[in-house]
């Protein structure tokens, strides 16, 4: 079973698994890319309307990006160690909805999934384009995160001779 | 003139400034939140759609974040040198109809703004909703990125006393 367009089945669901956000690492990009109090400062925090620290947005979808890459490259490890090929991957044209829904403090287990809602033709030689709705959970069950997304993955035609 | 939800207007567009990608902040984003091939490493980018080395699409926004950050902060030093109020940084619900157009590379100059397209009350006391068309345009006028945010905004009476 390989793992290009073709192969795809709508309807999958992939448990990409968990991260569990630190306060250091949620001031660290914080600091980067979204420097605002209720992301770089547990004191500052308290008086917004998170009343804590929490991570940036952009941190807890960074982190979903980062668990989604290991799981395909684990995937494609795996097929090729039974002598399979894999896809590559490919670009995104981008996202749609997404929601931040809950705060995300120090100390928040997140587990993360992906479900294939759709495959099409794209524009695009030797690559279909493929629609998964994307989200992720805390330890309490509550859903912190969600979007839907869109990539271009590779049809089995398209394999580099 | 204070920046509280009462006092934006509808249609301003703010310029958020500009950021040279480097092949080595290109890397750092894509080791931490990111890694395939094409955002990791010039060779390996050179056999994929992407041809070169290319920021990964969230890199591409989270600096938009940060200059976002940046630019509202400086608004509010204006305001508070001045002896006027600025309002706080509130939270995000979400985005719409993120595109990444085009990629960008090691060199690039994006230019990034914002544009508030619509303002309305919201279910949080004390803080409206904001929309804002947000995009980022290269060196050669070439738009790489945009989205349709929204951010909760402090009204004039929310003001802690």
């Amino acid at each position: 079973m390989s793992d290009f367009f073709e192969d795809l089945v709508v309807g999958t669901r992939l448990d990409l698994g968990h991260h569990t956000f630190t306060a250091e690492e949620i001031v660290d990009f914080a600091r980067r890319y979204d420097p605002q109090p209720f992301h770089l400062d547990e004191a500052a925090a308290a008086s917004t309307p998170f009343g804590r620290l929490a991570a940036s947005g952009w941190h807890t979808v960074a982190v979903w990006m980062r668990l989604y890459v290991e799981h395909r490259r684990a995937m494609a490890a795996a097929l090729e160690a039974r002598g399979e090929a894999a896809s590559r991957p490919g670009p995104s044209p981008g996202f749609r909805s997404l929601k931040w829904r809950r705060p995300v403090h120090p100390g928040d287990t997140i587990s993360y999934s992906s479900t294939l809602t759709a495959k099409h033709a794209s524009q695009m030689a030797g690559w279909g384009l493929i629609f998964h709705r994307n989200a992720g959970v805390n330890q309490d069950g509550v859903t912190v995160c969600e979007f839907d997304g869109s990539v271009f993955w590779e049809c089995r035609g398209a394999v580099a001779g």
